[in-house]
């Protein structure tokens, strides 16, 4: 059976939810208590020593971090060979963009969090950061309609959550407007769910 | 022709260089002026938007991220099927210490930035930060010899240099004798070459 340990205001939960929706895949979900801090109890720790959310578990096999799910789950459940598609040179471009959704995107999560729930986080930076990807990602975007490869890839899923929630953490799309379509275009998806903010 | 833009005091660098010593592949460095900032030009933000060294080239394929670019020389490269086994399993597993290399060590990283470079970032808070990662990687290695999979892959390499040049940024290993083992087996790996520092 397929778990997911799961927080449906988390953006990288939602990576998850996302991806398992458009592939079609059934899986059991375990609430955690991330506004009291449940994924930093031992319980949780003993489950994903970093102390984050999304865990997720098929059978014995246990994976931290949503873009390493991702990876999983597109390789073993996408039968179309779509998501992540086997050749070296799709997983170095996906890759590429697997880092910047768990990396500099996450600078948009952080002034989210300031703002929701008051995490003592330097926003004035983490906002700035976020704006310097969010060019680069609308530069990207100008002449492509999905970031590798001509089509959806779990690297749009991976820089997906955190820029479409951007207005949360107080930064405006609005200089964007390839991030925007972009956006749209994955709304469009087939299979695709929302969450709360998107 | 395989083509590495590199600097030979970077660890991400080094990734790359380390990688094709052990897959025995040749390619051409192209020197990267970093002091003096050479990667934040325009000449290399055309090449790479980020402003980040290393960029790799095969052809007409270009890749930023050391990780990303690990993914592909090994998937291309690697006729042992070693380094990133292509199974759904091996791929999850290895991807989730490409995101603690290309994140939580980059802790280090930093400091070493302040230490040797006088970057103005906030020592203290780096190094709890990378000695927080460590502890998890000595906890991790108390019964493995290998972060996943029981032999080398590109995870370990994710994760190798800049956790041994831990010290250049003021933060002492000895506190992690398991980390300081898995360094010293990298270290005797068959087509391991050194950088300055380790």
């Amino acid at each position: 059976m397929v778990k997911l340990y799961d927080f449906e205001l988390s953006g990288s939960c939602y990576k998850i939810r996302l991806l398992a929706s458009f592939l079609g895949l059934k899986y059991e979900a375990v609430q955690v208590d991330f506004v009291n801090k449940e994924h930093k109890t031992e319980k949780y720790t003993a489950l994903n020593p970093f102390g984050e959310i999304p865990i997720f578990e098929d059978g014995d096999l246990r994976l931290r971090d949503a873009q390493a799910i991702m990876v999983y789950l597109a390789s073993k459940y996408d039968r179309s060979n779509m998501w992540y598609p086997n050749t070296p040179e799709a997983m170095g471009r996906i890759n590429q963009w697997l880092s910047t959704g768990g990396g500099e995107v996450m600078n948009a999560a952080g002034a989210r969090l300031v703002k929701i729930l008051n995490y003592p986080l330097d926003l004035e930076k983490l906002q700035a950061g976020a704006n310097r990807v969010f060019k680069i990602l609308d530069d990207h975007l100008a002449n492509r309609e999905w970031l590798e490869l001509g089509h959806p890839t779990i690297g749009d899923i991976a820089c997906f959550p955190y820029t479409a929630l951007a207005g949360e953490g107080g930064i405006d799309l609005k200089p964007y407007p390839n991030v925007l379509a972009w956006i749209e275009r994955i709304k469009q998806l087939p299979g695709f769910i929302a969450m709360p903010g998107i």
